[in-house]
């Protein structure tokens, strides 16, 4: 999505550690003209799959995946991490390993959101390791609900994540694949 | 707000402990166009402030806040909850005892984002002891920028957040606020 390169071109910043910070416009300030156009981009690539349901996990996923779920008329459903008292009857579970904060933590989603019935795409802002989209692959799988695949804003194309999920056999559209950024240097993966 | 007061009661559940389960359309899965509403709503009420960002913290303020920044063309900016390696630069910081996962925690704001000219619109989906609110209403301070006033979609008016900030002078704008929830029967308080 020639738009949301140009932006991680003009406002990304590249931090030792493989780091990229994008947070002026998608995951601490966001801009929502931008989160717009990325739902439309997202709609045109899964219109016909017959989507009833956007997943995603909190706290960054959750605004694209509002945005998201608006473009297909179907509820958004964010993944909880596990330390609150309202949840309360049964639910799926499943664990993460955070890369980011260096834990590991128990994801949830109530089943009464979730079933057979549903077909449903998994939002995220990021693809790197892989962590978060295996841990809400997992609770797809669990709700015998059929996953129909992902949608990511910026993939780490030189980290994992991606490819473990498509040798799973899983539709992965990244809106951005950043092939390299050794030397601050921000190189795409031609997708077109 | 009516639709929102019908959906309360509609598809609310009160649970013991003062409890009221809205994660159906609310806070876990998300009602697209009813969050729609709400912003439009919200933007009814403060569309003549000037407001120049919505700040939120996360998770369950993120999509409102996603949707209400859309109705004003601004940012929207979510507080984080501190245990992220990627925040990094100078942030603004503030404790919040958070009363559902019985933990205090830090949340804070990139100083980038924040700054003497902003007029702050600080949204979230409940107020109750409103501990969350003034955490986010002392980094606005802290910025210097100008706290226009908040927006709630539910308030609990027999906890005593809203009182505390009204008690401050912050304008405080609750679409729906319960007046009473006892023996499972929800009371709005008519704002009409």
């Amino acid at each position: 999505m020639k738009l949301l390169e140009e932006r991680i071109l003009k406002d990304g910043h590249v931090k030792g550690g493989n780091i990229l910070k994008v947070d002026s416009f998608l995951n601490h300030q966001i801009d929502v003209n931008l989160y717009e156009e990325i739902g439309k981009e997202v709609y045109r690539l899964y219109k016909d799959s017959g989507i009833t349901k956007i997943l995603t996990i909190e706290a960054s996923g959750i605004g694209l995946a509002c945005v998201v779920a608006k473009e297909f008329q179907v509820p958004a459903l964010f993944a909880k991490k596990n330390r609150t008292k309202n949840i309360d009857g049964e639910v799926y579970a499943a664990a993460v390993e955070s890369y980011t904060h260096g834990i590991t933590y128990t994801i949830i989603v109530s089943k009464k959101f979730l079933n057979p019935e549903d077909r449903v795409l998994i939002i995220d802002d990021f693809l790197a390791r892989g962590n978060s989209l295996l841990g809400l692959v997992d609770i797809v799988k669990q709700s015998g609900a059929a996953l129909v695949g992902c949608a990511i804003a910026i993939e780490k194309g030189f980290e994992e994540g991606g490819a473990i999920l498509r040798g799973k056999g899983i539709r992965v559209e990244s809106l951005a694949i950043i092939e390299s950024m050794s030397e601050g240097k921000i190189v795409f993966k031609n997708q077109s």
